[in-house]
């Protein structure tokens, strides 16, 4: 960072660490930030907030600023559980407006290969959770990837024996679209789940 | 953003006013920080430093914590004058050592379209430092887009009267490229171009 400011050369690295951020990307931001400085303070000063104000329910791990969270204490059908990757993926099923029970967010999914196993995600929690006996089902709503996929039969496997009633979301062909530019395996699986009408 | 806490909500706010950040990445980069509490501190605290110390320098119009930066002040080659759109075009030219005089720069380029009149750039203040009588030779090094070509075309009109040299950096074929992918124009400006061995 030839004859920029030291400080300018930090902001950089801290903006690096972001994902999908590069050194390009991070010297565009910085830049574009000194132009106005307005947003420089508002951005820090909302990254401070967020650092002392935000958290992590301690019942279900999604974000919030009480803990427990809204929807830990809310009135909500306490015999439905949906277990999400992370707290974006509760938030895509909240505003589905099409579950009224309540999450439990993983942080992550299995993926050994990148070092993140059973013990890194909140399953322990999950399954103390379980015990309590509230819960009747479980909806497992872990990505459709080879991440989420293994971690659903990784859970199906340890949630059995206790007898709760299982369940995963449907797969098939996403509403609006053409079937010839559906993938060959999405079709296959909305054949197998064909329903009557 | 149902459910989230409000400084998260503003947090994505202030992120996305970042040049390529829309909703859905700020959310990503949102909940990223929230996993390492430390990188927000960090990122906050740079930011904080970056607009208290980093300014603009009131000679050349690039990014300094001194005012007048380091090359303006520095043992420079006071005869030329490379004017550029933006700092990091500045920083490119220094990268390759192949400049040894000052800088001048714009602060972007003429766009119309855009509402980028020449009362917007740092073109006054160009012509005052020019008035001087220092400077042989104005490099013109604006981007050899549609902007920055009509921004080049337009100093070109408004230096020429005042009899300094105005050069502009050669059209041609990048190092390393095949021939065969460089497109139409470049070959051809690359052909007028032609040089003797």
């Amino acid at each position: 960072m030839l004859h920029f400011s030291a400080s300018l050369t930090k902001l950089i690295g801290e903006l690096k660490k972001l994902p999908g951020v590069g050194e390009k990307t991070a010297l565009r931001l910085a830049l574009h930030l000194l132009k106005s400085p307005a947003n420089v303070h508002a951005l820090a000063e909302s990254l401070m907030e967020v650092g002392s104000r935000v958290r992590f329910c301690s019942t279900c791990f999604g974000i919030t600023e009480a803990d427990p969270c809204a929807i830990c204490t809310g009135n909500r059908d306490v015999s439905l559980l949906c277990v999400v990757e992370e707290p974006q993926d509760m938030l895509a099923i909240e505003r589905s407006h099409s579950f009224k029970g309540r999450y439990h967010v993983l942080q992550g999914a299995l993926s050994p290969l990148n070092g993140v196993t059973p013990a890194q995600l909140r399953i322990r929690e999950l399954m103390e959770r379980l015990e309590k006996g509230e819960c009747k089902e479980v909806v497992l709503a872990t990505n459709f990837t080879v991440e989420g996929e293994a971690t659903a039969l990784y859970l199906t496997h340890l949630i059995k024996p206790t007898g709760i009633r299982i369940t995963r979301l449907a797969h098939g062909i996403p509403l609006g679209s053409d079937l010839e530019y559906v993938d060959l395996a999405t079709v296959q699986r909305a054949m197998e789940g064909r329903s009557e009408l």
